[in-house]
């Protein structure tokens, strides 16, 4: 099998710091953990609390704590520190090697899409940020690593792109029709959600946008396949 | 400007595990930093290894730490817990908002190649790896972030590929080659080294191979352009 991570991010029209943050960590035992965090307001104050998040998380998974402990102390943490004034949504993806599971982590009212050969699900329980309310749990999905598999965890800057026109994206119908063309690879999924998210709030993001999609694809024909990262990012 | 970021990654033939580690986080004075770490033997005991300093030197950057004493304090650590007995090379590459350079710090007995418009440039002054001599400091270099630059950073595996059959890689002329062709993507340029280094060890890589490059590039016409992150690795 071959996994792919593909992320596509933009801050708020005419803001030079995203309060989005996207990190990503090897698991002491075997495969790797995203954290996806969006931290309050926009700008620099949301660009400090969303990296606080993501820091003690990702600090956290790398030492191999569980994703649902992560969760809660970064929780504790922020909401130690801030006295339950300050909030950010709090999203842990994770590819386990013991387990051979996938696991999402969500404290994000925002829902997170699952695709399997079986169709879409959207997984939209009741979910609170992190660092308001006390003792916040995260939601916690597990499935079996097989091939065709994917997930589209967001910000909500993706469900509001349109709002101020009048005219909101539905992500939802946007991801059952990419899931009718099969899903061939993250990277396209993620770019074309983005510039669906870019034309309804006509190429000036009213938030910072983004977008992760994770797949699991049946492994290319090559006997010692190598792994590969790009990244590409405005200067 | 555009900064790209490729990595292409190999295990050993045969070997479950990679002792090589690289991971990326941001900077909370903005930009990010590449650390890219290699563990003393092959498997098991040397992912440990480049985890536990590739996860120091995560930790403290992600702070706010600066590179040289992230890496000092990685050789710190690596030496008191091991009491001198355990080895890994440390490369640090950062792209540094507050003073718009790029900064590498080395602890690698091999070259990182620069290119800029001025040539190809071999650092290559002798370096200690981290965790056997007390004190280890790294070299440090700083280069303005302008475009038409790249590094070129990797693990023994790329130089050595081929020592076996008695045609070792040679990485600096194959370097020399790609940069007559001009800068045009970092990516090309690892997977064209990776391939030269799967070709000279048959395609049972004799060690575990990581090639790292970066590069600045004029930036794309686009005026809110996005940030895109892509892996792909074999589960």
């Amino acid at each position: 099998m071959e996994l792919q991570i593909a992320v596509s991010k933009v801050t708020k029209w005419a803001s030079r710091e995203s309060g989005d943050t996207l990190e990503m960590i090897e698991r002491p035992t075997g495969g790797l953990s995203l954290v996806l965090v969006d931290g309050q307001h926009s700008g620099k104050g949301a660009k400090a609390v969303s990296n606080l998040v993501a820091r003690k998380a990702i600090s956290l998974l790398s030492e191999g704590v569980r994703d649902g402990a992560t969760a809660r102390a970064a929780h504790d943490y922020l909401f130690a520190l801030h006295g339950g004034k300050v909030q950010a949504t709090l999203n842990i993806v994770s590819f386990d090697m013991v387990s051979k599971t996938v696991v999402l982590s969500r404290n994000n009212p925002n829902p997170t899409y699952a695709l399997t050969p079986d169709g879409v699900t959207e997984w939209d329980e009741a979910s609170r940020p992190v660092g308001i309310y006390r003792h916040t749990k995260p939601l916690i999905k597990e499935l079996p690593l097989s091939p065709n598999l994917a997930l589209v965890v967001f910000t909500d800057g993706l469900p509001t792109a349109g709002h101020r026109r009048g005219r909101p994206l539905n992500v939802r119908a946007e991801i059952e029709r990419l899931y009718q063309g099969g899903i061939a690879s993250a990277q396209s999924w993620a770019d074309e959600l983005l510039a669906l998210a870019m034309a309804a709030d006509e190429q000036r993001p009213a938030d910072d946008i983004s977008i992760l999609v994770v797949a699991v694809l049946p492994g290319p024909d090559d006997s010692h396949p190598a792994r590969r990262l790009v990244l590409r990012m405005p200067l």
